[in-house]
């Protein structure tokens, strides 16, 4: 099962990229399922029912959430409705939503568990407990993608090292940037720190620069706007084999300006 | 001038393979000088004077530091004596030791400076403002390469377009995890938002994992260790124009089992 | 002189408790200067031109702030006027507004400081250096309060002891609940951590105590309001000597259905 | 039943102040049972098996924890067989020691359960659920005590509020400031948002004040100490219902060098 994870895309400009790049992508890179991360879909503050159809529309099968997840009130009327869309799944006991997804792949199906990280980030149930439980339910399920979003590497790489073997891949979202440390673990787990973001590549991660330089100078109050311009697509693409769903390959995808795509 | 910048060196795992790695490192890339963020150099916490000598005689030029600058206490024996080791200069007036080292280059002088970042990051005077009032007094100098030791990728790429066109190169460290970002942004500043490290391969951050496991998931107090067994090193390779000092190529340098050093 | 220190004003329950109360208080107190925290006077956030004049209406002659200065963005449009409202002097240089007040006391002048701590607040100045240098400035005031905004009982106690004897009072806000640990320091300050707040008594810290479980218990996000129902006031009262400006006096009052104000 | 609650004790200084004013406030007040916060009673860090002894000698019934519960590392060897040493019940499952005591007082018994804030505290698990599922195992019993062991203001009145009418009394432990908001909540539960501290009157928060200074003006690592000199003496008093274990009276406790003992 080949399977393609985008990083956060951050507003009208990283859902234009999706739009622009992603056909392409799909083309050249034959995925078997696609999910990304879609936290800072609207504008850079959450997501809406629009934008979400507009995700599937594109082929998206799955989109999770982070820290961002309630940015956008309207959420609450469509998440519960919603089997494609998970929010972490260590938010507390009674949040609306889900925090696992399993979707169909051909014959297979592949369980997308969204998580988060505590260290600098929202209070929230310790993810190793939770992902320890939602494992039990999912043993069966040889086909596995864990999206951890959480800011710190320690706690990241922690993770992944918990799951080696446990799980076809860990790969971390939120700080839009991403990271140059894919690999496989000795268990057979894919593992990337962090997949990076769709959005402005001249902004910060994926903000109006300008707005946020302001905010850092003088400590007010700024109202940050998602960036424009020319856009940045990250993503990873991971081969898990047959029938273990063990990761086979691990492979950036890095396309802006100065990576131009190549088929 | 090309320049070899590398990343939080953690504990004797990772200085041994700076040992192994270095002399190969040079005869290859030819750097003219070599930097290297020593502040997790003494078992993972901080740096002592013999390490440091270590350092030297390997042929590093500077050596930054960053929060955990004062681990050792026996630093502040020796800090002030030292004119190629240097801490974030946004720590408070009367701090001791320096926070830019001008490094002789054949006929030219490297500045270096070391900032720290204020996001999840221990109080510091604003590092925007340090670093103008800092090349003020480096009008002269063509070459400046910056260390931006902060956590949060935002407040990162905030300073390297900040310093766009300003400095030769704006470098993050503290994350340990090198990330996949590296460009030269419009005005001439080399950017990379974390270097990386040069630890062990399979610990967490350079850490032992089994110990961080343990405090994530007990969050008891645990006495963290440098980890051991097979190391990886990053780095980052500068090339700067002659005399404007801009950047005009940077590379990142991923050695690791996984990925063993072609010549 | 004798001065009246009132607490946090939260919101229009607040308020109104101001304008039945204060008149008594004046009467009964007596003070000769009457100065109030106003960061939550406008529905918990900020503060209005509008609200600012109901407070100079009621005979206050100062009005400070602290983290929440900047919640109304009117604000922007008539701080840079007002001698007699200042926000935190440690915020960064080039923000609106102003830190010290001199507000005349008959033939004397109270000099009012504002400052705001850093242990889990705002990033902002060192408050010792900063106020180190106002205090230069003011060097030829024997009135002097100071009102630090901070949420550390540690931070508190170090600032008061750091001014001991150079200032008149060191008084604390920003918890919304008085502590009661108030007493002259051997120099000559008065001190109390927390003078605590006008508003709500049946709230949350003023702010409506339903909202703020719900958002402890979901962790979701949820728009606060400022609490309604009977009210509370909290202030100090403290006699100050006639030319040295000493602490002589200092007096916790406490307002609230279980503790009716007594003439 | 009357219960006589103690801050946090600091160090030798509040031990000593323990030994000195406990015989006289027990004789005076007449205690049915004593409660106290231990975990500065080590220099400031912790407790030790040796002076977990001193207390029990000192007739004090029940000590309880937070925090620091684990600075001394011998606790690990003694808090499984304590039965009246407990820590904060929201420490993740697995986790050494307990989280309730039952203290035989007379006929009755008085349950005392210890909770942890989650606001700028280490990360634990949710204490309002946590507290729900303890107050379930304590059905039959009318006396039960909660020390919450948190450092915002709101998060102590929340949990005051959640808890009103189910147990006898909420009283805050942590910031070592006794706060001046006494009360019986609506439905009988008894309220004070901290009960301060037992330890050096003119140091911070019990430390040594120099050390503290040291450290918020240098924000160098400074090894904090006990502090020593004149001590304070901070407790609360609380009178509940023969039968039903509802708060009647609730009355806060300070002794100083400003305040001396007054039978
Ligand atoms: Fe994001
Ligand atoms: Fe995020
Ligand atoms: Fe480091
Ligand atoms: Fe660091
Ligand atoms: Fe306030
Ligand atoms: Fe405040
Ligand atoms: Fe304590
Ligand atoms: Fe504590």
């Amino acid at each position: 099962m080949r399977v393609l994870m985008i990083g956060d895309v951050v507003g009208s400009c990283g859902r234009s990229a999706l739009r622009n790049q992603l056909p392409r992508l799909k083309r050249s890179l034959q995925p078997d399922v696609i999910v990304a991360n879609g936290e800072n879909a609207a504008g850079g503050r959450g997501i809406t029912r629009a934008i979400l159809r507009e995700f599937y529309d594109l082929g998206i099968d799955c989109v999770t959430l982070g820290n961002h997840s309630w940015d956008q009130r309207e959420i609450f009327d469509f998440i519960d409705d919603e089997t494609r869309l998970i929010r972490p799944a260590n938010y507390p006991e009674g949040t609306p939503g889900r925090g696992v997804a399993e979707i169909p792949v051909g014959q297979e199906v592949l369980a997308v568990i969204n998580l988060m990280g505590r260290t600098f980030m929202p209070i929230t149930e310790c993810p190793f407990r939770v992902v320890d439980a939602l494992l039990k339910d999912l043993e069966e399920t040889s086909f596995i993608l864990v999206d951890f979003h959480a800011e710190t590497t320690s706690e990241k790489q922690a993770m992944a090292w918990y799951l080696d073997g446990r799980v076809s891949a860990v790969i971390g979202t939120h700080t839009h940037v991403q990271t140059a440390d894919e690999r496989i673990l000795p268990s057979g787990t894919a593992y990337l720190t962090d997949v990076g973001m769709v959005g402005a590549y001249n902004g910060v991660i994926g903000m109006d620069r300008d707005l946020v330089l302001k905010k850092f100078q003088t400590q007010l109050p700024v109202r940050l706007e998602a960036g424009s311009g020319p856009a940045q697509l990250n993503a990873v693409l991971i081969d898990l084999e047959r029938s273990s769903g063990r990761a086979r390959q691990i492979r950036r995808i890095r396309i802006d300006d100065d990576h131009p795509f190549m088929d």
